[in-house]
Parts: structure tokens; sequence; C-alpha cells
């Protein structure tokens, strides 16, 4: 291992986190680095090269993030991995969001890849702590579009910052709860997990939480008696 | 308007659904409009060009699938609008895929403003259709998402077609009938709006069903059980 590329590296990873691709130069990093042009050509191509490798350092290190004990309430520990996810998000705000925004000019093949490579190590992580032994296809489904919700409102978050950082992580670990929860009541082999996860739960953790919440809303006049109404209504006759 | 143009981005667009855009040149593009390769460079100047002209016809045409009449139960209004949007999906499928997926050497700021905009009809039409006086930052996020988890739920489906395609029209629209359902447990604003959303469903639309495989859910053995002891649990102190 070479340690001024390292460097090399470990500065561009620096400047790409706070500031969109097209607005770091080769100049920037070279300076940053106190190396000259020429020595940052000797080890990288262009920008784009470094770029995209100092994006695999980014995305190893995120991927690492998603590793958890499997230990205690399932909940509790989707919620801890998403405090470290979410430490990252905001640690490399700007050039999080430029390079999951799309559109940019350093997007490619390269960049695609470890985005779809983090992607998928955090599915893997999720379904090997759910331990169901041969997931559906709707629940890798469900899987998946929840990590597409978690980046979405990651970048919201990051533009508008409008709920403190806590509230975001309780919510994005609720919504998965509630997104588990209808891919079981769709599923019945799913049904008889759900119970077994729903009994490791704790009352004040983030299902606890949520289920208080849904008892809170259910007590507001008129919500109660129309989900009644719904729920006994005619039973559809095809 | 120029007929010819318009003929050439039709055919472009019809091309640019079947394949991803770098497996469409310009000679098939002219081959397939009859037209002579400098007839296409006399309109366009160049493939990224003529890409672009047929994404925002397009992008145009989707938006104008979301507009539906304020009349009847929310969710069957969503059901139909998720019906000619995966019909859309379907027919356009591949270039759908390919763009969305994003790492093409065809994406550029041009694309990106086309897939923003598209996606903001889709949450104006929504927050329209749900009528609530001033949209909550958490509302307009959960329905930002929602729209996320409609965009990765659709390409899944398209790489593996695992589900028919009127359960998957079924479970976007529940899924945001949860996601809202979540957001007013935690914005006790949006509770009232709730109750009013609820007292206009139909027991056999998309909520009544919903509704009845949930409780089916919680008919399972240890289902229940385990959430009274959760939802009864300790208080949190802090």
């Amino acid at each position: 291992m070479d340690e001024r590329r390292e460097q090399l590296i470990a500065v561009a990873l620096e400047l790409f986190s706070r500031r969109p691709p097209e607005e770091v130069s080769i100049d920037d990093i070279a300076a940053a680095a106190g190396a000259s042009r020429p020595l940052v050509y000797h080890y990288f191509p262009g920008k784009q090269a470094l770029y995209e490798e100092s994006l695999r350092r980014a995305g190893r290190e995120l991927a690492g993030r998603f590793e958890e004990p499997a230990e205690g309430p399932l909940s509790d520990r989707l919620h801890r991995v998403m405090g470290r996810y979410l430490d990252f998000v905001q640690s490399h705000g700007p050039g999080f969001a430029a390079l999951l925004r799309g559109g940019s000019v350093a997007a490619s093949a390269g960049t695609s890849a470890v985005i779809d490579e983090v992607r998928q190590a955090a599915a893997d992580q999720i379904l090997a702590h759910l331990a169901v032994p041969v997931p559906s296809p709707g629940l890798r489904l469900t899987v998946r579009a929840w990590i597409a919700n978690a980046e979405i409102t990651s970048l919201e978050w990051l533009a508008e910052r409008s709920v403190p950082l806590e509230e975001l992580q309780l919510h994005l670990v609720q919504e998965f709860v509630a997104a588990l929860t209808l891919t079981a009541a769709r599923e019945p082999a799913l049904a008889a997990e759900l119970a077994g996860f729903f009994a490791g739960e704790r009352p004040d953790g983030p299902t606890g939480l949520l289920l208080r919440d849904l008892a809170a809303l259910f007590a507001v006049p008129g919500v109660a008696d129309s989900l009644a109404a719904l729920a006994t209504g005619p039973a559809t006759t095809d």
C-alpha cells in the first residue's frame, strides 16, 4: 500500500464530501494534500478516477456501518444502524446529495456500481437480521423499497433539516416496522415470523413507541369509528 | 409545429422505450422513421438532444396520467392513477429502467430535470387530492418517500415480474395509506384529516381490504398478544 496514494484518496474524499464533484478540481486536491499536480497525475489518470476511488472507500465505510450484532430487539438494532448511517449522511452531506441526486457530470457506470453495492449490503444485513429462512420476493422488495425511502428521506433532510436528526432516525425505523407488518399481512407465511419479531420488542423501543402513537391516533374522535365501519363492511363478492 | 420533427421524436421515443439509450443510434432512428441521417441532424444536433426531447414528451405524458377528478374515496383515486402509471411503466419498460437506474452515459442535467419534474407533478397531485390546507414538511416527505418507493418497486417489478401487476397496484396504494397513517400518528394536526379520509373510504376499496388483511394478521396466534403487551408496557420515563 502506497502511503502517498492513500493520503491523496483521503484528501479527495474529504473534498468530495463537502462539495459536488464538479466543484472540486485536481488543483484543489493537490493543494489540500500539499502535493504537486503532476504527483496527483502520477497516481491517477484524472479527476474521475480519483473520484471513483474515493467513492469506493466511502461506500466501504458506509457498508461497514450497517454491521450490527444479532442481539436484542430487532428495531433497536436497526435504530443503532440508522444512527450510524445518518451520522455518515450528515458528515458527507453535499457529496452524498450530489451522488444520489443523479445528473452529475461525474456519474458513471463506476459510481452506479458503488451505489448498488452499498444498497445491496444494506439489504443483505436487514435480511440477515430478520433471519427468515428463504425471504420471499415480496419481502425482498419491501426491504429494497424501504432503503430507497431512507435515501430519499436523508436527501430531503439534508436540503431542509426540518426535523431533528433523532426524529428522522426513529421515524425511518418505525416505517420499516410498518412496511414489514404490511408485507406479513399479505404473506401468511411471514405472519408467524412477525409474531416472533413483536414478542422480542421493548415497550420503549421504536416499535413500542409506534404502537403507542397509533393507539393515540385511533383515540382521536372519528378515526376508530371509521376504521371499524370499514373493517367490518361487506366482504368482496368476487 | 413541424410534422417531420414531431415524427422523429415519436419514433425516437418508441425506440428509447424499448432499449437503453446507448443501444439506440441515430441510424436506427433514421431507419425507423424512413428518414436520412442528414435529415435527423437537420432537426437535432445529435442523439443526446433527441433523447432528451423524447424524454420530455414521455415525462409530459406520464404527468398527464396523474390527473384524476377529485371525486370518490381517495384510495380508489390513487388506485386508478397507479393503474395508468403501471401501464406506462410496462409499455416503456427498458427505457424507464435505463433512465431511473442511473449511470447511463445519456444521463445529464437535462434528463435529471425531466425526472424531477415528473416526481414533482406526482407529489403535487397527491397533495392536491389530500386537500390538507398547509401540508407539513413531514407530510411532504411522506409523499416523496412513497413516490421513491413506487419507482423502485416498479423497477424491481420490471426486472422480475414476480407478482401480477394488479397486486403491485393494490400494494402500492395500501403502502401509501399506511405511510399516511404513520405520519398522522406523529403529527396530531393530521389526525382529524385522517378521520375524514377513512370516513370516505369503501370496505371493498384498497383501504378496506388492507384493514381486513391486518385484522387477519392480528388473529394469527401470538401477534395480538405481543402487540398488546408492547402497547401497554411501561411508559417512557424521560
